[in-house]
């Protein structure tokens, strides 16, 4: 019944040969893999507009400074990350870069950085998603969680299904976007050239705070969360169809202007038009609000916004999942996480996403930028990380073209580097601090999980020193039984058949049930040695385990007496309840006891089946 | 641990011998048997005053009359069960009498009644403490529910360390509870002898229903309630010490006295005084408050009327565990009722009526006036059904005067079952009908599962066509593996060694891992045949199954392979998540498909124990 359920949810099993089938053409790729890079003007926008409103319209004047200095950041990560693409066409994550150029803990460094950031794309993906939809509807404010939790349950269901089809479903509204914001840009620059400039000093509000270096700086910070999901692509290359690398290299150069061209165009225009929001507005709601009116238009590009911000938490689905199975491989996460599930996807490290993600969501309340504080650290830790790793890369490989390759890697490198120091130092108090304390902590627990794989390994080992395959003799063979009945003659000619020594064990419970058990044992089994111990404290363990210990002893031959365990299977389910699971009772305590000295014998039982 | 704290709270283990030892003399049999009885009057004495108060100073009038013939009930009830305690000193529960008498169904109808009866007694019992306890402080009326599941907890505690115990600890309030309350009907007399009757109609409120027959026989049945728990020692003769039926008897007179007089007395003077109540007072509480004033006494009387509810809920707890068992030994019940706990006590009888009670507590929001309805119907159809059945065993018996034995029973039976329909009619809207319609589907459920114990019991009986007792041939073994490593070594040799048909089977999960898998297999145990078979779709239990069944078709010899898996168990708990556990699956998959083909047969796995 669970397995009708979950095959209704997630649709039947595939076979493995339709792995090769399940990959995006450039279409579908860019729909899969850019949404979070192109979403991000929604909330870096706002991040950029809130960090500077404060400051009256001399601040608001210097969004458009700021915003060419996070889009000249975003030419030199495109650079790099084509660069990186090319250089590791099986998917060259931050994590396979770093860990392959700079050593193990570089790597999990950049992997732990990049496991916190997925899930904060995620996260801030849709709770922005929510506000700009509150923007246009703001009696829906009071429903933002509930709102990104049911959007984040459809996402994952999606996933769980595989991952063309989630290609499919994430198309239209990734291109829904495209149309309608390049549209409501080309309009903007149209508006712009018939009007001029807006007064800015006349509506935007008084200023609280002076412009400032730290500012400026930690607006800076903010806006670098446009640049979030740029390395998708170089991570996910394996996923395109071949020839992998060059579809890959087109899709993020298609993708890396889009991004420039929205967030300058938006960013431009806003300032331009000296946009104000009001206080449970949106930014980009306010701009479209003042371009648009309150016409169907409006509506059309709130709701895209929407759509690709729910669309964008999506990438991290398709990153976060491959990247713990990756990592799970090579034994710095557990095993299960490297299953590929009936169709073909990583289910267990997508529903461990989905369940972060929505801890995060709940935990914050909605709050977008309660949020994003955490999100830039992880981001250019994992840039910088990655970058350095190229520089290593083509320094060591030196092939056609190096030092050019190696030197844009080192300008990427340098710059995210800088970018990092700067959004530590600015965002600490606000929520940083949270990810500088858990990445060491992350970092740790993978080092651990791999050192006990290793130490796995070396224990499995049949080289070196090898193990004794002989076989031993016929094992001295245990059978506790709990009264002279069918139900226990099954497991007395199973260990009749596997051994020729065999010993019944009787527990006595109520003072005197033994002598009956005796008189008909000796009728059925005369030749079958039985023995029978009292239990004063009616325990039925101690004295099996205490009696097992002590047969082992008296024959010193090294070898531990192995228990048949007779159990009988009643007919359903619910008669189970009715009845002292002796048998049972043992094989809890043993599984719960496993490690310790008693439990640790082979233990078979053989089961009886009532037939009503 | 958890084996700690369960020690810490019920104590350690006592040893079946010391079972006798933990016998009740009259003193504490009186606490642990009588509190439900002598408390009786809190609530019944409630019910008859909130039955009459609508119909003014005309039906409060009606008191003493109705208290009169409760009490002449109470006089035949107790001669009843006086009867009961000689002809069933082993325990004369209305179960034991009714089934022993009158057949198997009149005995789990009775069953039936008294189960539902010691729940609601103590449900009822805690929730009129806490009444009681709200009348003289009434801040704490909205805390009566949380006062009450706090009680209970106390009370199962202290009940789950045994029964002795639960003597000392309750014989205190009882003996309080009687000192207090006849010094005040004492006290009372005087008073009343002094003052003279006191001027009723002044006082009463206005009557808002006339008298009628329906609102006489309505608080009658209310009433009744007074006459609960009257049964409690019949039941537990055997927890008397010897001689238990004379010390038994006694102990009943002494009682039955005991009520007689605090409900005459009570009821008498309340009205003879005029005393009337608040809305949020018991008519207990403005009776001690009449004669007492706010003086220390008042409050003293409050809180032994507080205390002896309490531990009246006990009487429910020396009844319902033995009850439950007596029917688990004799099949009508799951077994485990009737273990023998740690500390002597039938914990899992307790637990459960912990669990109901709480259960009811909450369910009528701890409502005392809303459970009433539910009450008397079980107590007197068990009451019917159990002095039916004594007049049936005096009849048959036919010992030293039975003829005045059998009629004193055959009036107890008339008076009952005359009072059970004027319950079951005046109260059915009210709440009866639940128990009307609960009784006869737990009957359903108690006469299916002793058919099933009949089943079970012919399925297991060795008599007749007796089974094969020959041991077979060796088994076929099948040897599932992950790959050659040491973990298996020990699976192969213990195969070996109960069998000399041992095959190893591998299944590719990914495409091209069998080559090395049966290269090194070729090294270690060329002579131990190795299948390998692919797995398209990733399952591993499927295609061992499929193996199995194929394999023991091409034998046709009539037997089933045996499964010996090999399972390697990591040092510490926490890094069983870090691996497939592929032979846990195996064996999960097996527990909840016991009953399907192929999980059937015997499965044997043998431990390989990582060190580190």
């Amino acid at each position: 019944m669970l397995n009708k359920l979950k095959e209704t949810v997630t649709g039947p099993p595939l076979p493995t040969h339709q792995m090769m089938s399940n990959r995006l053409n450039k279409i579908r790729a860019l729909a899969a893999f850019s949404p979070d890079a192109l979403s991000s003007i929604a909330y870096a926008n706002q991040e950029i507009y809130l960090g500077l409103v404060v400051a009256g319209s001399a601040g608001l004047s210097l969004a458009w400074p700021i915003g060419l200095a996070i889009t000249t950041l975003l030419v030199l990560l495109a650079i790099s990350y084509y660069q990186t693409i090319q250089g590791y066409p099986s998917g060259g994550g931050s994590f396979i870069v770093a860990k392959e150029n700079l050593g193990i803990v570089p790597g999990v460094v950049a992997a732990a950085a990049l496991l916190i950031d997925y899930l904060l794309t995620a996260a801030v993906s849709l709770t922005a998603g929510m506000d700009a939809i509150a923007s246009a509807f703001p009696s829906l404010q009071p429903y933002k969680v509930a709102m990104a939790l049911g959007i984040l349950l459809i996402i994952t269901v999606i996933n769980l299904r595989g991952i063309q089809e989630s290609g499919t479903a994430m198309a239209i509204p990734v291109y829904l976007f495209l149309i309608t914001y390049i549209s409501m840009i080309g309009y903007g620059v149209i508006v712009a050239l018939r009007q001029g400039p807006g007064p800015l000093h006349v509506f935007a509000p008084a200023a609280t705070l002076p412009v400032s270096l730290f500012l400026v700086l930690h607006t800076f910070s903010s806006g670098c969360t446009a640049l979030t999901g740029i390395e998708a692509i170089s991570n996910g290359t394996p996923a395109f169809r071949p020839p992998e690398a060059r579809n890959a290299g087109k899709t993020l150069i298609v993708m890396a202007v889009l991004m420039g061209l929205l967030f300058v165009g938006s960013i431009g225009l806003t300032q331009y038009l000296a946009v104000i929001a009001r206080p449970d507005e949106t930014i980009l709601s306010a701009f479209a609000h003042r371009l648009l009116g309150n016409s169907a238009g409006y509506y059309l590009i709130q709701a895209s916004t929407t759509l690709i911000l729910a669309v964008a938490a999506n990438t991290s689905f398709a990153g976060f999942p491959r990247l713990t199975a990756i990592m799970a491989r090579e034994g710095f996460l557990p095993r299960p996480l490297s299953n590929l599930g009936d169709r073909l996807v990583f289910n267990n490290g997508i529903l461990m996403l989905a369940g972060g993600t929505a801890a995060l969501i709940v935990f914050f309340g909605g709050d977008t930028h309660a949020l994003i504080p955490l999100f830039a650290v992880g981001v250019f830790l994992a840039f910088t990380l990655s970058q350095t790793g190229m520089v290593v890369h083509w320094w060591s490989k030196k092939g056609h073209g190096w030092g050019v390759k190696a030197v844009a890697n080192g300008v990427g490198a340098l710059a995210t580097c800088i970018t990092l120091l700067i959004v530590c130092v600015s965002k600490f108090t606000q929520g940083a601090w949270i990810i500088v304390v858990l990445i060491p902590i992350l970092v740790a627990i993978f080092l651990r999980i791999h050192h006990h794989f290793k130490q796995v390994s070396a224990q499995l080992s049949m080289s070196g020193h090898p193990p004794s395959l002989n076989p031993g003799p016929p094992p001295r063979v245990v059978v506790p039984i709990s009264g002279v009945h069918r139900g226990i003659v099954g497991a007395i000619n199973f260990a009749r058949s596997i051994s020729p020594d065999v010993t019944a064990f009787y527990i006595e419970l109520e003072p005197g049930a033994a002598e009956r058990v005796k008189n008909d044992w000796q009728r059925w089994w005369p030749d079958v040695p039985l023995i029978i111990r009292p239990s004063p404290y009616r325990s039925i363990i101690t004295p099996l385990l205490d009696f097992l210990d002590e047969t082992d002893q008296e024959h010193h031959d090294g070898q531990q007496a192995v228990v048949v365990l007779p159990e009988f299977i009643p007919a359903h389910w619910w008669q189970s309840l009715l009845h002292n699971q002796a048998s049972l009772m043992i094989k809890t305590a043993r599984l719960y006891h496993r490690r310790q000295k008693g439990f640790q014998r082979v233990m078979i039982d053989v089961p009886y089946h009532l037939k009503k």
